[in-house]
């Protein structure tokens, strides 16, 4: 490739703009074409009048607006109760493109009909429910088989169960199975699942909520790992593809094509999960460099240069696993997809032997944060010598580390405590901090051991408070080691003060450390780990 | 290929033994291997000794027969029970192994223990019918939007129906799911379910049949049309595929290989669906003659020399739809395969227009039989002149079709009436009536237009009762034309009397028929087969 090719290249705006808008445009083409011009009309028979008609833009627009809503509500409606016929095809289409035609609070009046209008029969289930409890419950399975009074006795239950099995589903179910069987129809429920969630970011309303987690569980029965195909992603892949992984790239992002390129090649390996139905488009993909050694620092991971070749690297690092789909948060696609790399690793390049990633620790500088902020507040309203006494105060600095951040500056020494100096520090604007060797010095060991206590101690639910951490050790990781400076963009320093942690699976440990972690919540770490937390305990 | 060759292929036993025999010897002997030697040792520790212990043959036969049944009844207890952890693979596939290892008699005592043991509870069932009945029934929802005292009122009602939806799911649901994502786990589920179903047709056992309802619904679910894949099969395909054609060509039996290049090539297609997580095995596929017109026998088709060539062909026939899964049945799967081979014929032979079935008729004769039956024991029991006095009794014949069967012979004319000639002539063993031409041409009328009653007349709650016409009708065929010994093999006399049928696919109808069959069952069909009919009501 030349030269002025490789700048082309470089300089290629990679990042489509909002997909949405990349969809809408012929589609609220459509639905605006056929808009009907006035409300009797919209059975759609003779009102294919153009959108034009009226001489005020502002009218025609806000007309544009309003119209295809009722028409996308009653393609809904039509989706919904339509008998099972092929003339579904049309319907669903009809919904889907005028769908993305409308605007965002169209979107959530929409959803919010669906979510009512279309919920279950509820007189139904309170009918079959009163059936249900005049039946006489049977007594506890006797031992010997084949109880023929037993067995026509619980037929009525069977019955009954069933229909009320069927009464407790929602009329949106028939939407959600209809589109799911759809071409299309699986990516388009996923999108319209990110949209919920966007409003129920918003705002909390216990209709939507309920659709919400309806929805979520249908799509965890489709996107079984049994119906998700694992493919090598390369630089042989076709453009359209490979500009997804560009846009959904979550952890580190990709600057340019051949900064991908790069990570398609020599010493690199990407592998996605993708679904027959949404062709082109992996639902997770997880980015690999073949090493030497377990990388510390994210640097040396995305610059090395050259890298090395496949038959010399010993170790393979997961460096990023991203999903594309909003709308499948919550449904764990990642944990088969490790699983089934390793497998194809191992088989494909036997003398790699250390499968370990290098990951971020999003919620480190939340987490310790808040929690200096909180003893700060704690100790401003007690006395000094009644800290000790309040059963939430900690100092949660060991001594040594106290005394070097209050003797850091005769500003400092005046300040409460060398948490105060701490906090104050770390919220300084533009991390300063990480500028200064005297102060990276003394801020090193208070950060480390805590995030070492963070990863290994704090916890919600009995799982890890680290999301991340809590996605490695539900896979059957341990947490190896804790890496200084080892993510120096903003990002890395916000999130967690640049620090990285190296997880690893050890395939003969894989399933007894997810199996504990699930069952005790048990974390599984190295000796070199533990020394930080060992040391508080002491 | 030289004569030998050929003679080697021609001679090739096709249909390999009992399928369930092939998967099972090395299966059973992996779980005879680990037969602990007394019950004490179920949990697999130490009992780790020879089958071959016990000098009796027998008495071993009959242990081995009893030991691998509580192992796999545990192996399936901790399949449902067990932690969603990695481990889970090696337990379903003991419990599939071992599943095949057992007996008829231990695979119904194992499904029943499913069916019972695994069911719902139905204590927390009730617990939450009696909570959900204390809830306070909204009102009608109001027509402004956005009501909040009447959303927070839902939530309540949202978070009981998705607890009692859980509640309602058996036990057992988790094993169908768990291994729907195991791999083989689809097909051996479906396995499952041909033996839930062939212990139904001996003995209606409720709890069983509770459960085949729900294995059913799930199947139903996971081989959605979305999940399919259509498969042109040609003589390319791997031999292991192939042999499946033959073992599960239902309608028209495979001969031997030859006969299936036959079907695969010059003038013939063959389309099948594939699932990917049944890999090698269509699920259901469909056999396509390309023809210059509907033909009217199936020696026509399975024996033209030569076939004619594709661009000569402007009909294409539909003479054999085959599903190779008997635990597949009640679930549709033929439907989306017509209409997607149709699109395809379509495409990429635009020079077809025509696209007809020739079908058998599968009840006609059992329905013809017990009709007559039923009429000449009406006709004992009444006195000749009350006859037309009963409202069940109908002379099914016409007049000149009465009188040319009494006059057959002077034995005939001592008879009741013709019904009684035409059931005696058509109840003689081995169909002689086929080989007398004065036999032939007093039954034809009858027969044919009895025919054209039974498909377009004769319903089962308001559908046909003929299953294959009600397959296609329900697909948004016509019916065309029927031909007389159109099928003269045994099956096809025995069935239909020799009769087949045409159905037509007109592609600008489908989705209207099966819309007007779907609601009101009207059966459309051409004027030429409704002179049959007719002529009655005249």
């Amino acid at each position: 490739m030349n030269k002025k090719g490789l700048a082309i290249l470089m300089r290629a705006r990679m990042r489509p703009s909002d997909p949405s808008k990349i969809l809408l445009s012929p589609l609220a083409e459509k639905v605006n074409r056929v808009a009907p011009d006035n409300q009797a009309n919209q059975s759609g028979g003779s009102g294919m009048e153009p959108a034009s008609e009226g001489g005020n833009e502002q009218t025609n627009f806000s007309c544009r607006n309003k119209r295809p809503f009722e028409l996308v509500k009653e393609s809904m409606h039509s989706a919904i109760s339509m008998n099972k016929t092929e003339v579904l095809d049309d319907v669903l289409n009809d919904f889907t493109e005028g769908y993305f035609s409308l605007s965002g609070e169209s979107h959530k009046a929409l959803l919010l009909s669906l979510a009512k209008e279309y919920d279950l029969n509820r007189a139904q289930v309170r009918e079959l429910i009163k059936q249900y409890l005049g039946l006489e419950l049977p007594k506890a399975a006797p031992a010997e088989e084949g109880n023929a009074v037993e067995e026509s006795s619980l037929s009525a239950f069977y019955r009954i169960e069933r229909n009320l099995r069927h009464a407790l589903k929602p009329a949106y179910e028939v939407l959600f199975e209809r589109l799911n069987t759809h071409p299309g129809g699986l990516k388009f429920l996923s999108i319209l699942r990110a949209d919920i969630l966007s409003i129920l970011a918003e705002e909390n309303i216990p209709s939507l909520r309920a659709l919400d987690s309806y929805l979520k569980e249908k799509l965890g029965t489709w996107l079984s790992p049994a119906t998700l195909e694992l493919h090598q992603i390369t630089w042989d892949y076709p453009a359209s593809l490979l500009e997804k992984i560009v846009a959904y790239e979550a952890v580190h992002p990709i600057s340019n094509l051949l900064d991908l390129k790069r990570r398609l090649g020599v010493g690199r390996c990407c592998f996605g999960y993708l679904h027959p139905a949404i062709p082109g488009e992996p639902l997770i993909f997880i980015e690999v460099a073949l090493l030497k050694t377990v990388a510390q620092t994210i640097q040396e991971v995305l610059w090395d240069d050259p890298p090395i070749l496949e038959h010399e690297a010993t170790c393979a690092l997961f460096y990023s696993i991203s999903s594309t789909q909003p709308g499948l948060a919550g449904i764990n696609l990642g944990k088969f997809l490790i699983k089934r790399v390793i497998t194809l690793v191992k088989r494909e390049m036997p003398q790699i032997s250390i499968f370990a990633t290098l990951s971020p620790i999003p919620g480190y500088m939340q987490w310790l944060l808040s929690k200096l902020a909180s003893q700060l507040k704690l100790a401003e309203t007690e006395t000094s010598s009644d800290q000790s006494g309040s059963s939430f105060w900690e100092n949660i600095l060991e001594p040594e580390e106290e005394r070097a951040l209050l003797n850091l500056s005769e500003e400092y020494k005046a300040m409460t405590n060398g948490m105060e100096v701490m906090f104050n520090l770390l919220t300084t604007n533009d991390y300063t901090w990480t500028n200064s060797p005297e102060l990276l010095s003394v801020l090193k060991p208070p950060l480390m051991r805590l995030c070492a206590r963070y990863l290994l101690q704090e916890k919600k639910r009995g799982k890890a408070l680290d999301s991340v951490a809590n996605f490695h050790l539900q896979n059957g990781a341990m947490v190896e080691r804790i890496n200084w400076m080892a993510d120096r963009s903003e990002k890395g320093q916000h999130q967690s003060a640049g620090i990285m942690v190296n997880y690893v699976y050890r395939l003969e440990n894989i399933e007894e450390y997810a199996q504990s972690y699930f069952s005790t919540g048990q974390i599984h770490s190295s000796d070199d780990i533990l020394q930080y937390v060992k040391g508080v305990e002491a």
